[in-house]
């Protein structure tokens, strides 16, 4: 008896979305800021980000800021206090080496053109753009809070000019 | 003379465009691991998220895996232990509150599912599901290495059927 001829061949699909229900979608990235109206200027000033600014001012923990990326995908600046309030985690001082930030650009100079922005815009400059040993060019910068963004020319992960 | 007759007329939105080299695009999320293979597994055959599993491992520093997620987003695992040697930052224990990512859902139920589907597959459950101050429904957990996660039904904020 072959796998397609088991009571269960029917199923089996529908099992496995049954059992899959997280899909490969990130919607929202929020990140915990000091001072609300300070990050919302690096963001929307310096890099030139659009939001309709800060919103939810009304609720307890509901102040907040959006930005729409490319591809629908969103990034919220939220003051940490309201972030480890709403989750029931502890405050902690910032760790800006457990996640980064990766912005892919078209270009060498273009890798420069973003760091050099970052920079106006009041980043720390973390690690000036270099080669990579994977044949690429990139740098990091830490935003205001600390959150660590890299810089990146990659020809094999280029962007697509739409996004 | 008005700003169209002025000499300058013709390079406003070129020099707005210099000057704005950072456009809104994240291409990459790249978190933080203690152990690679496990993170790849939680993941991977915990979360259903695919992957061509840990590429890279014959240069140092090199280990890591991406996770292709909708709209040309990708996931990246990499060891804190890279990521701090690459980015020249302090290695620190990891800080969940520092942000979180977000998962739009389309209903109340899928949130429930998808919670589910994350402590079976190893993740500490924060906050249990429950009904938010602006009308949705949302709950959090932590990946294996502290990473936090937030499980959204926003009625305002459903995600895209594609997506």
């Amino acid at each position: 008896m072959t796998l397609h001829q088991t009571p269960f061949s029917g199923r089996l699909s529908l099992t496995t979305k049954e059992t899959k229900a997280l899909k490969p979608r990130i919607s929202v990235i929020t990140l915990g800021v000091d001072d609300l109206e300070q990050a919302v200027l690096f963001y929307r000033d310096g890099l030139g980000f659009s939001t309709e600014g800060i919103v939810g001012q009304e609720f307890e923990h509901g102040a907040v800021a959006f930005f729409d990326l490319s591809s629908g995908l969103k990034l919220a600046l939220w003051p940490r206090r309201s972030l480890a309030h709403d989750s029931g985690l502890q405050l902690l001082p910032p760790n800006a080496a457990a996640f980064s930030i990766g912005h892919n650009v078209m270009s060498r100079s273009e890798v420069d053109e973003v760091m050099g922005q970052a920079e106006r815009a009041g980043a720390r400059i973390v690690k000036p753009a270099e080669d990579t040993f994977w044949g690429g060019y990139a740098g990091y910068f830490q935003d205001i809070d600390g959150h660590l963004w890299e810089v990146v020319w990659n020809p094999q992960l280029l962007p697509e000019q739409s996004l």
